[in-house]
Order: C-alpha cells, then structure tokens, then sequence
C-alpha cells in the first residue's frame, strides 16, 4: 500500500520528539548529533525518527558526507492546514452559534412578539 | 504511555478512510451504518475507525440508543491548525527566497563584480 502525502505528513506529526525536532530545526540546520543532545534519547532512536521526517517530505539532509546536516522543508505542512482551514468553519461555527444565542437572549428577553419581529431583520 | 491531545489528533487524520468520515460528516451526523455506505468496508472496520477519532475528540456519538448518530467536532482541528501556522514563514519563506534568487539571477547576470556588490545592498 502507498501512503498518501496528507497521510505521511499527518503520521510524521504524531509524535512529540518528532514535531520537538521540528521546532529546533527552524533555528538552524543541525546533524544527527546535534540533535540527539537535548533528548535522552540514542543516535538510531532519533535516527528512526529523522526517516519518517524525511519520507515524509518535512526534513531533508544536506551532502556534506561527514555532518549531512537536517533542515526543516516546511511546504508539506502548507498542504495539511490547507485540509484543515475546509474544517474552520466547524470549529468557529459552534462559537458563533453559541455567541449568537447569548445574544439574543440577552437583548431579547422582554416580550415574545419582538424576538420574533427581530428574527426577520 | 497517555498519548499527548495533538499526536491524537495527527494520528486520526493520518489514514484516508477517517478523513474521509470527517467530510461527509461535515454534511450532516450520521450513522455508523450511513457512514459504512460509501466506503467498501464492513461495519467493524468502520466502528474501528470511528474509535480513533472519537478517542481524539474529532467525532462524538449521539445518545439515541438505537442510532447513536456520529457528529464532527472540529475544535482539536483549530489546535492543530495552530501548531501548523508556527510553520508558515517557513514554507512562505522558502519561496521567497527562491524569488529573490530568481530576480537577482535575471537582473544581475551581466558582470560578476556587480553581482558580488548586489549580494551587499
């Protein structure tokens, strides 16, 4: 089975030291070494993580054969949040319908016949 | 190990299947049954599927016993959604400097001396 890109990516983010390497790459390229140092964690352990980085697009190493500096390739992230924005208006819609009741029952309380003349406005 | 809110929500939306569910729920709730329709699958797989993303918060169940219909909550998506905006200069500033370099071949290209005074400016 092939694994779709929005799949791979999504995969890839599921894991903190992942996503905690990620955010140390937007500092700078660093080598495996280097980023091994602030986990407690073996060179193979990060290693394994730095693949389903990269098979997922979101880091690549550079070709200098000693160090193969990691850098962080951001534009799959573009696509995923492209997926999720679709959903925006799910998440913003509950608040908006929960701000709109309060409203109305905060201006509409006094007498039935006028919350109805307002619903028409 | 308690697996963190968003590595919950990136392992949901990692498969096709489960984003799949998201949209048509987006259309309205839905029946572990209705929801089996569209997808060659049986309903065991389903309800494993839907599991996943009930477990990330992404779908709650109705209490009607007999249809127990299944909702989209978006919200986990606006966390997710958040983490990934962090990333955004990244994966616009790649461009941009794919831009820059583009222009400055175009207009600069004529004598190395002024190409190396450019690269100063």
């Amino acid at each position: 089975m092939t694994i779709d890109a929005l799949s791979a990516t999504f995969a890839a983010l599921a894991d903190p030291t992942r996503r905690a390497i990620l955010a140390r790459l937007t500092k700078g390229d660093a080598s495996v070494q280097e980023l091994a140092e602030p986990f407690d964690m073996s060179l193979p352990a990060i290693s394994k993580h730095l693949k389903v980085l990269e098979r997922a697009g979101l880091v690549s190493r550079g070709r200098d054969a000693q160090r193969r500096p990691c850098r962080i390739e951001a534009s799959p992230l573009e696509e995923a949040t492209e997926w999720m924005e679709r959903y925006r208006r799910f998440w913003e819609g509950s608040f908006d319908r929960l701000d709109d009741y309060l409203r109305e029952m905060k201006t509409k309380t006094p007498k039935k016949k006028e919350r109805k003349n307002a619903r028409k406005s």
